[in-house]
């Protein structure tokens, strides 16, 4: 299972502060800490204002980099931008994201094509997020067509089945199980990620929600996740169901974690 | 999804320290605050010397009946003891268990056949506990017809694939899903059952092994468990899978819990 650090994101109210008023320690803190709990990899979004968002991400990447050892995962809704940044990352990361909206696999799939990058691909267009399965894994495959006339192999590629909002849509998790078990089964070296923080969008002590979401997109072959490695809560359900999933044999990690005090105990 | 409280058990040193004593205080507060946190039924097993279990039996339920307004699961390895108490019970609960050793079915099923008793069936033997899921599904169908020929419906019997221990059986939860998946698939009116405490036995911090086990047997239609209410971790997966699972639509009972406090918060 692969961990992006979700908390380097504008669109988070106090990392826009931090990341507007250029608040080294508590950026530096954040990519420390969410690396210490487990992140593989950390995203980076700046949530800031088009005219300003090169040179913004261009500082937060070094800034990174300085105080890490991990790739980031470039995140931007502009295309370009994730391309015009790739030359500033030391190591191959993820580039967050392209979908079927027009100009993102044009301009980001020729820009990694010869490199060791991999992708996160949304299973959306310029007409936003189907509502069915079907269409979800219709643009899934498109992508990976396209991705294939480039040379880029199917095991770079992470689909994203972009998981509904469990307050309005009650069969979230049963859209996000169908298209990712399809795309599992015709393309079984694809990989499936998720975010774990939409689903539970709008609803209290979000946290459990994601958790038990984490555990049963593992379940169904999801092997990347974008999330927050600082919850107790959601590190207790990864290494668990890494053990019970038997990816983690015998438990040796998920019993390292409760030596490490990675899991917390719960409060009444 | 049926909720057993496991708490009332002899097997659990606390719990068979009070027993013992006759502890009524605390075996009465055990069985109120199993019911105000969730539980349907409450479990009822002594853990007594045999000479004694009959008589401690009788006490307990009549105890635990005057305390709360929920059945009981008669919890016995006799399955004379087991039909011995059914009289005394006020209403209907839980027969726990029968298996195939040899003169449990024989004992049970004739006295419960025509009641409203469930039953919860064991997949093991005089030999033990089958190493396969074929060899458990097999026994779970030989009980499922056995009990057919005593008039007994499917949708009064809960199987139990008895899940293996996960420090010593990589695969338990692969096990548990290719049993559970195959009765569900062959007998959709029965239902699946499971402890969640065996699966976690050896390891650290066991509650995370025990909340997300339950998570993955939910999403594999297991309908009932015998568990820890009093666990704000084990509340929190039951809940939040239930809405994900779509049974709780739009999380109503889920966001009732977070009012309730239901789920606590975890300290870091």
């Amino acid at each position: 299972m692969i961990v992006i650090g979700e908390k380097i994101n504008g669109f988070i109210p106090k990392a826009y502060t931090a990341i507007k008023s250029h608040d080294v320690d508590y950026l530096v803190e954040l990519a420390r800490s969410q690396v210490r709990f487990g992140a593989d990899y950390l995203d980076i979004c700046t949530g800031i204002v088009p005219e300003y968002e090169r040179e913004t991400m261009r500082w937060l990447i070094e800034l990174v980099q300085d105080a890490v050892d991990v790739p980031v995962a470039i995140d931007s809704p502009d295309p370009q931008v994730i391309v015009d940044m790739i030359p500033l990352a030391r190591r191959p990361g993820f580039v967050n994201s392209v979908s079927m909206e027009k100009g993102k696999c044009e301009t980001v799939f020729p820009a990694v094509a010869d490199t060791d990058w991999k992708i996160i691909a949304l299973t959306c267009n310029n007409d936003g997020i189907p509502d069915s399965a079907q269409a979800k894994y219709e643009l899934a495959a498109k992508m990976i067509e396209d991705a294939s006339g480039y040379g880029i192999t199917h095991d770079r590629l992470y689909i994203d089945p972009l998981v509904g909002t469990l307050a309005t849509r009650p069969d979230a998790l049963a859209d996000f199980n169908r298209t990712a078990l399809r795309i599992r089964k015709e393309y079984p070296d694809v990989h499936i990620i998720s975010g774990m923080s939409n689903i539970s969008f709008g609803m209290p002590y979000r946290t459990a929600i994601a958790a038990q979401f984490l555990t049963l997109s593992m379940a169904v072959g999801a092997d990347a996740a974008i999330m927050n490695p600082l919850s107790p809560e959601m590190r207790a359900a990864l290494f668990a169901t890494d053990a019970l999933l038997g990816f983690d044999r015998g438990g040796t990690r998920y019993i390292r974690g409760c030596q490490e005090g990675l899991y917390g105990s719960v409060r009444r």
